[in-house]
């Protein structure tokens, strides 16, 4: 808590309750330390809260390395305007399983679990419990919740390892997901602001549809990334919704917008598809410095420019 | 029900229960009429049953036009060996909500849904039912269930129209998908056989990985297609789980591997990458016949060979 | 002759003397009526006057479409710096068999030509006179005047139709141009100057060399033009002379550096390429109007540079 | 001279007389030592004995690193069906200006010279002898005889070293080319046989025509090459000669067609263009091993083929 007035706090939206991983999340970001949290059941609430002014940013999570993609974040990303990712967060995926106080792991039968932990946890389970059955919860804290207040008729819940700090129950096992090194990524979303300044780390996110469904068009968009000599870290295919097989494409692109040859990939990925959202340039979680080839590089976009308006004037030849 | 002994009979696996759009697939398929139909609860259950030998085939849900690939069915695809897909299905998604016998449209609070399903009626829910909740179910005919053995606390669930046959439940809404012409595309998988004769009306479904994580990687894959004059109906990307940025991409490809320009292109694909998972060639559901320019006919590649193999033996010019 | 001053009059270098297919080009140049026409002996000759000042422009044989391209006019204008091509013109190539007075075709044994005019006549020769001998000649005048002026031992010689209005010469045979659609491209070349204002019938004339040997480079170098609808007219290797394999790329591409795809795949270039000459944009000879799809007009260029500030400065999207 | 009688030696054509280029890339062809030479005028002449069944084989010049492809033999081979290359030499290209016994060359005023030559000599004419005249000759041979016979008004003539075996002419300055390191590269020819075993460095020599006159037609030939790994030590474009802008390209390619890469290549080719000739894959006279990238390897391509006929029969994965 703050002694900071309401007023001059700032808000930030989040997939609730406390002890989500998105709340994790959202305790890495500094700026947000003692401002108001404000806890929502879905993405797309959290990001109208956004664009409605009832929040000053939300952390949503967007891809995870289990799952793949939220395709609920992407799509609410794709159709809502005014939006602006400003950073990105990485937060480690640890399960638990957890029971009401006494229960022992050798009773559990009826497992508790939001379907994406369940899914991280499958080979622990059915070589654990193999006889457990599955009953849905709507996020990794509920589970639990059902436990406790009686709604659920389950024996134990899989949940993330901050519940324990939340309610009162008995931890049966942990470490109980798949991969050891599953890890959520996070993004923090605000209304459209300019960039921030590029730190060399950066990572830039879009939303591109494709002219038209001919064998090529996909290939064309990629090309504008590979000859500005830009990586792409994701390449998400969504349907747009119309009809089968028609997709947009979310794209994390190695780099900020104000770097030169990124300016260039866009302008190219304007003129060249029919709808482009850009929905930001930030540093990225990781730190990773980007390396790109030499001539790739600010000063010789500059330099071509230069050359260019040498021309156009008569000037002698350089 | 058939008078045929067991012994003789063929057995299919679905995501059951009765009532399910999966069911709906399965009774489009005129072979499996009168056979054994074997529900199952899932699709990593579907498909262990044709690797292990309780079922001749299953059919499962592969992806739908709202909310794109069932990411957990191209898993299971790209990571159980022997499977081979032979047919496949759609079945428009139209959603009903129903409650307990006596219920009304206006006296329902709380909704019981799956959560594919609550995603493709949110617009209708919000607009009909705004202070409405949502509680997840594991199947669009599980959250009608719930309502009559008393399982459930909802006052009402959204379900597939079928479960009218099934069930004894009051219908309080029909139509209330968001999207009119929302379809749901299925496969039946069996064990590995050699692809059916092409029909002209062909596609041919596979899972490629990339060979590193350079800016053209991706690219040159496409490009595999696109020099054949192979157009992709589908495209869609997902992790391979081992670290964040690494993909593997499920593909359907306009065609036949009897083709000679897909036999080309599925060369070229394994040349280039370190892992391709060939799904199966079977006929379209729509069964549209595939379009391609004169140059990519069958004729073209085996004047070729004739003509290679002429240079090769010294034989005069053509 | 014109009356006006020579102080105030321009002068034009040619491949003389008067009768050549050159002073044919230079004769479809309004400006150039009255002023100085001054005959050189090649085209070395030529851009040098224009260089060091001592005429205002050059007209030089650049392409013809028997032989090729004329490789020291491309390997001149790829060392010469200072120049720019301000014009094509194209000339019809015919060719006539010409003797000394009282000449009879019948006795021709030794015939006199420039070696492009011999090979460009060479199937007539061959079945009008099967046992003729060739002497080869510096030009399609000198061969005739070698005749008269009593210095070549030939019999007969190979000139350009125009030699009859400066020579006392016999005609023997005339349309003896194995190709009856054969035509010589011709360029006016100026100091570096402004390029002239679009016509929308325009063509652009570039020198470029490859960044290095790799199987791949000459695709990247096309791939600026292809990837903004820009189509090649001509392009043409010539080897730079420091050793076998190193070529630059002589190219003529439809349209403008003032279009704004054409300046973009300029800038393109210049990135890419270790060495890029703009030899000019201006009109092409034969005033065919260049198409080009619609998402490669000027208009959207410019709504992507506005799209692009507007993202920089963080205005609401559109 | 040889013992062995005429009518079991093989007959060489090779553009004389003797002395020039042409014939010391002959005495480089070991077989060729004891046969019977015969010189001709030009290089049709020279193939034309070969399809005509007068030679076994003809040398000719097909580049040269200063003056690029000669393009005589490139429109000669594009034309002339039934022809093969066979091997590949390069021989260094000096140059020798000679007199007649007594000249000094400071008394040399008009000097006898091939075009070729004379362009590849010019900066040392113009350094040496600022006020010479240029005399046109039929070859580097020609150009001194006509000193000797005295058909020729020249004081001096350019000439290559071999002349001075030849004829009684004085060596007024010798290493007179302006590139030290200039060679030019000869293929011997003989009519169509089966290629050579490969070596490992090798050389596959082709022409092609493009399928028609659109924005990517050659970038989509050259990508039937960088798909598969495959250098192009040479890319020139010849006119068609039917039309301006219409264009053959001649291509050199690292490897020999019984590569698997090749192979594929060439079949690639075949189906794209409308017109390719295959001119032979012969061992490079640079002996230069070609390397490329693993993953193009011929054990990839059997790999992929018989992963593909798995397929086909249904076996299990792979």
């Amino acid at each position: 808590m703050s002694d900071e007035p309401e007023a001059t706090r700032r808000t930030y939206s989040y997939l609730g309750p406390a002890g989500t991983f998105t709340e994790a999340a959202l305790a890495q970001v500094p700026e947000a330390r003692g401002q108001i949290w404000r806890p929502v059941r879905n993405v797309g609430e959290a990001l109208a809260d956004v664009v409605e002014g009832r929040s000053d940013a939300a952390m949503i999570a967007i891809e995870n390395s289990v799952d793949g993609g939220v395709s609920t974040a992407q799509d609410a990303l794709a159709t809502m305007p005014g939006l602006r990712i400003v950073g990105e967060y990485l937060v480690p995926v640890e399960f638990v399983l957890v029971g009401r106080p006494g229960t022992r792991l050798e009773d559990v039968s009826l497992v508790a679990a939001h379907p994406v932990a369940y899914a991280q946890c499958l080979r622990w389970l059915t070589a654990t419990l193999p006889a457990h059955a599955h009953i849905p919860a709507a996020s990794n804290v509920a589970s639990a919740v059902g436990l406790i207040d009686g709604t659920s008729d389950a024996d134990a819940a899989i949940a993330a390892p901050g519940i324990l700090e939340h309610l009162e129950v008995e931890l049966l096992a942990e470490g109980i997901g798949d991969n050891a090194e599953a890890v959520t990524r996070f993004v923090l979303v605000s209304r459209t602001v300019a960039p921030p300044e590029p730190t060399g780390a950066d990572k830039t996110s879009l939303i591109a549809e494709l002219p038209d469904d001919h064998p090529g068009a996909l290939l064309e968009m990629l090309e504008q990334f590979a000859t500005r000599g830009i990586n792409l870290s994701l390449l998400a295919s969504r349907p747009i919704g119309d009809a089968l097989g028609r997709y947009r494409f979310v794209i994390d692109a190695d780099g900020h917008i104000m770097d030169e040859r990124m300016a260039d990939a866009l302008l190219g990925l304007r003129r060249f598809s029919p709808k482009v959202i850009f929905l930001g340039s930030y540093p990225r979680a990781d730190h990773a410095i980007i390396r790109y080839p030499d001539r790739y590089s600010d000063d010789v976009f500059v330099e071509a420019r230069d050359w260019l308006r040498g021309l156009l004037s008569g000037e002698p030849d350089r």
